[in-house]
């Protein structure tokens, strides 16, 4: 860690950052896009279960903490294309790499669950 | 990403685990215990900001997860200790590499918010 930022200090505003890419929908948008851009419904496909109004809060957060690059098309009806900046790519790839680990970890979890249960 | 967990889908338990780790306060609680086994009010003095509440809630469903372990001392008053998993650490250590890559990228996303505000 840094010593300028700590996010276990509640008004560190990486606190906040962290809360945007880790919140409900953040960690699925950016992992989503690492795909490769996306229209709004495009990506709201990928991200199975996120609403229209979660989806576009998520989208304005990012995009405002740098991870996102929203784009309007010159397309005939226009349309806005959304792609991960280099910042947002290599965070991504953090993600995508916990995303494997959890994935490949389920078993486990779903072990641990069926013990606590009994 | 394995066949059979998709955190993508929203009805693949995967998704559930994925929120209890990254929700509001998940990132951090298995964080804060990577420093060491922890009763509960020494780790909420780690977790600046957890209410007693959410950090309940927060342990509880770690715990039946399997990333924390909860053990009853036998001292005088009796307390309690949490301490992570062997599972725990690992994703721990992939959650810590995040805030690591975050902390440091900070200055990059207060730029970008500047810009965004200007």
């Amino acid at each position: 860690m840094t010593p300028e930022f700590d996010v276990f200090a509640k008004d560190c505003p990486s606190r906040e950052v962290l809360e945007h890419l880790t919140g409900r929908w953040g960690v699925l948008v950016l992992a989503g896009l690492r795909e490769g851009p996306a229209r709004f419904n495009a990506l709201r496909r990928r991200v199975d279960g996120v609403s229209e109004k979660m989806l576009a809060q998520t989208l304005q957060a990012l995009e405002r903490d740098g991870f996102v690059r929203r784009e309007v098309l010159a397309a005939m009806p226009p349309s806005v294309s959304y792609s991960l900046t280099d910042l947002g790519e290599a965070t991504a790839d953090h993600l995508l790499a916990f995303i494997d680990h959890l994935e490949a970890h389920m078993p486990a979890v779903l072990r641990a669950r069926a013990a606590a249960s009994r």
